[in-house]
């Protein structure tokens, strides 16, 4: 059973414990190790080195040189220094998000000329739609990897492609302008490739607190031709781009979060995706009405998102926990706002069946029992 | 002796060790109590309900109202947040600040229009020069209430009744533009009171980085009534201005450690007023061009800064290092740019004076015998 003894923990994309191999790795620079990595003497040097060298480990799995590694706190930051680090030198520049981004995305690119690409009813970037987007003033593509809320995989390489080819026309016509693609990575660094030359992006957020990792800790990747303007000013740590006192704690646990996460990717996805057919046949076998929302294809692993025409999902929550089982009503960033799930409505889902879908995301520790349990206890919240 | 057995720490001021009961404190939330606060199911509110009392203690000594607390990861990202989230409003205002400032204030002043106000060879700023530099399109000061380099201790309570002087005339005259005043109290929060009403403050910056709290962790107080254009944008948590899943483990940690600061305040900072009275008179006796930087009288209690011309502070560092005697050149900040310190041209030094400049803070564990051997190990350092 998952996490702990008395309860199913089905919530993985809002948060993960941290792995107990990622704290006893942060330990000493939490303790005697406490040295401001800027400093000049000899002790702080030797924290600094750590940095570096957490740093090179993260860019290991990027498949990028470390110095394109800029630590941040957390993927909101992240997604805010990639929008609006490009943005902000390209006043008249527009920026084409899909529409079912994370909200630090929607809300940095809210904050531009902006335009959001449709989605399919399955959860997919409509990449030929995205393309009509774009004019001769884009200078940013920013669509996430996989999504937070169904947990569909967007075809990144299609579009780094797309933006390829239209670089090359660029060069040929004489527009000057940059066309970067940025993509959010934070649900996906658990199961997916991350090398970034592979996925063809020019920048790319992780987020160690998804990923087992410490949390308000998350990097960017900014390949070395991307100019960004700095969006945290001050002693200019982090090449200029991100000032203040480096959390060195922080970067050697998302290094070893990432490594305990990559390493064996495949083969955790394969025990995932198992586990994933399973629930949804116990479901469609509990449950008729039940609907799966989102690609079962192009899917991270550990996502189970339904519909259960005419439940209240709210409810449903806490009945569920009553009976130990943890699920959401979609993306906690969201959860205060009282409103239906912008990723639902972009799938053309009603208001009516948004409120009446549940989000299941697995993690490491669970089993084919808590799915079992998980299926009776929603049954039993729902028929009475 | 300080924090290890075979070193002397006198640099404080860069960075302090986790207080023991901090990292107890912080512990749960770094493990069972991981959920994500914005969720909804009950596990995640009594975590919700623990970070709002974590806030609700850090608003404690500073007499604010919880909702007035704001968290940041970190001090830099603090003072950001009020220098631009005051400024973005106001394209036309200008902002003054003093000359010796923390790298992040200036910085961000500096992305607006801006001027800034000089200090007197003490290192206390001027409040009649300064009052000289508002005008009616001035919204904001910001003048830190003790300097990171020398520990100056600035005028906070005068420059806020220079403010409300003209608040009350603005009122009369039609202007109706408001007048902030913030201060970052990131190296004062241990020593000093903090109760922002008593000093007049509308926001105020505290790091717990520099309070043996945790690293990359701080809280803005903001006002009720000043109004902040949010710089990290997303799903709208710490009511809308600071966005990205919350830090609990580090809001917790950051009372605990402003607990362990301000309870026993006053007795610490006689404790290492005695100190530094002795470190300085130690100093005088052992190297006769000795000059102490900075007011005696208005100053941190922890900071010994001193010239002795002629020497090398690099140099010397790295010496005193050897010798197990740990301290700075100036702010681990602006360590790395090779120029000598803003603070100490601001109050008049040369350039060789600033490069013949050390910073020594000190800290709980600081003893009189530590200073012994600091003051020989400095002596052996200059006298071949």
């Amino acid at each position: 059973m998952s996490t702990h003894d008395d309860v199913v923990y089905l919530d993985h994309a809002a948060a993960t414990p941290l792995d107990p191999a990622v704290l006893k790795a942060m330990q000493p620079y939490l303790t005697e190790r406490f040295y401001n990595p800027s400093a000049t003497y000899k002790e702080a040097q030797a924290v600094h080195a750590d940095l570096e060298s957490a740093r090179a480990g993260v860019a290991h799995w990027l498949g990028a040189k470390p110095t394109e590694i800029i630590f941040t706190a957390g993927g909101t930051e992240a997604n805010n220094l990639a929008i609006r680090g490009v943005m902000e030198q390209f006043p008249e520049g527009n920026v084409v998000v899909s529409s079912i981004e994370h909200e630090s995305v929607l809300a940095a690119a809210g904050a531009c000329k902006h335009s959001m690409a449709p989605v399919t009813p399955e959860g997919i970037v409509d990449v030929a739609q995205l393309e009509k987007l774009l004019d001769d003033a884009t200078v940013l593509i920013s669509v996430m990897y996989a999504n937070n809320e169904v947990g569909t995989v967007q075809p990144i390489r299609r579009i780094t492609q797309l933006a390829e080819a239209i670089r090359q026309k660029r060069a040929k016509s004489g527009n000057k302008l940059p066309l970067y693609v940025h993509t959010d990575a934070a649900q996906a660094a658990g199961f997916l490739d991350l090398h970034a030359a592979r996925l063809g992006v020019d920048m790319l957020t992780i987020n160690a607190g998804k990923i087992y990792g410490p949390r308000q800790v998350g990097a960017l990747y900014v390949q070395s031709h991307v100019i960004l303007a700095p969006q945290m000013l001050g002693g200019g740590q982090e090449r200029g781009l991100r000032s203040g006192t480096e959390n060195v704690a922080g970067a050697v646990g998302m290094r070893v979060a990432l490594d305990i996460a990559q390493e064996p990717r495949q083969r955790e996805a394969k025990r995932l995706q198992d586990l994933q057919a399973y629930f949804i046949t116990q479901l469609q076998q509990a449950l008729a009405s039940v609907r799966i929302n989102g690609s079962r294809k192009l899917r991270l692993p550990n996502n189970v998102h339904v519909t259960i025409p005419g439940i209240d999902n709210e409810r449903v929550i806490f009945q569920l926990d009553d009976r130990g089982v943890i699920c959401a009503a979609g993306s906690a960033c969201s959860a205060d706002s009282g409103e239906p799930s912008h990723v639902l409505r972009a799938m053309g889902l009603s208001d009516d069946d948004a409120r009446a879908s549940l989000r299941f995301t697995m993690g490491r520790d669970t089993t084919k029992k808590d799915i079992d349990h998980t299926v009776q206890a929603l049954v039993s919240s729902i028929v009475p």
